[in-house]
């Protein structure tokens, strides 16, 4: 079982203009305050960056950025939507929306960089 | 059960100074290419952050930057170290370097801010 | 003279919604490559990002992130595009983008946080 | 006359192993609070990244991370200290401790990484 089977996100949508990815947040995804593990946004994200930027290439992370934004909560359904920013040669950087799905919130902001190999 | 203990994240060592978590990847903390997955490196850097930044504080994090330098295998231990950079009143912002624990490796750069309030 | 006035940043547009700051690329702005120099770019996104969070509250950085993507040439006039990613009581984060006048072509992209205080 | 020198920059050291660069905040550094304008700050840090990643190599940044921690005054003269974290083939990163030389206090601190091909 990958990781991302073992956190049980699930990728819903995947082409390279838009790629989206979901998870429930349950009690193993909890923090030490209750709401969900930054761990838990960052690897839904991370997710998300690693599907749309292997889609036509194959792609590594080289650097990312999280911002948090707000408290997700057990129960909670969140979902990251990644976009690209720049696809270029050697180097692509994509933008991911962690939102709340049942009303949109913005909940964290994630960027990220791949080193990337375009396939022949 | 929480995340961390979800993922198998070991508390080893806490105080303000140095604090340092330690996990063994598994096989389910692999990412599509058999390496361990940037999420299950996050979640580690981001235990040892939420660790050091609530020992005398109510602390959330605000940001992290995470940079990838080298794969991680299946049964490779890591560990994540925490030190500060600068504790302010309300921001504080600590390194965390991510470590192979057989040969000092250094397998990722993680660095978070934290917004805090001090313990009466 | 200001920072901005020194580097010939000039303010177009400010609102909470968009605020547009630009330059044009001189010799005095230039690179060890011949290309317009990081500081420069920076300095552009960070004039737009103080602008912004400052129309409506006192406002001083935290952290901020910039990617480059491509680079700009001596008589490039450049703009930076801000507008708000997230505005809470205390802190804001907004996303600037610094594109190619004549073309729209996105040079760089930055992120910037503020710690904010709201004006009476 | 270059960027660097029309902000008064001054490579004070450049070695592989240690760069340091320097600049005394002038009137025409501050912002509008008063303080060192965050682009003198970044400038100073992409300055020293600039110069320790081209010393055997062709190197440009890819992106930077930037945090403040305390305001610099007119005066104060600063100095950007920059050190390898990892050099890779075709990647590096350096860390870059912007401090006030007086006290060595820690005003800000950033992260760069670039893209590089070694020189033959």
């Amino acid at each position: 079982m990958s990781y991302a089977a073992h956190l049980g996100l699930t990728v819903q949508e995947a082409s390279p203009e838009l790629t989206r990815v979901t998870v429930t947040v349950g009690h193993a995804g909890l923090n030490m305050h209750g709401s969900a593990h930054g761990g838990l946004l960052f690897s839904l994200a991370d997710e998300a960056l690693a599907v749309i930027s292997n889609l036509d290439a194959q792609a590594v992370a080289i650097e990312t950025h999280l911002s948090f934004f707000r408290a997700a909560r057990p129960g909670d359904t969140l979902m990251a939507l990644a976009t690209p920013e720049r696809v270029g040669r050697t180097l692509a950087t994509y933008r991911v929306e962690i939102r709340r799905e049942a009303d949109w919130e913005l909940v964290a902001l994630f960027q990220g960089t791949v080193s990337r190999r375009e396939q022949k």
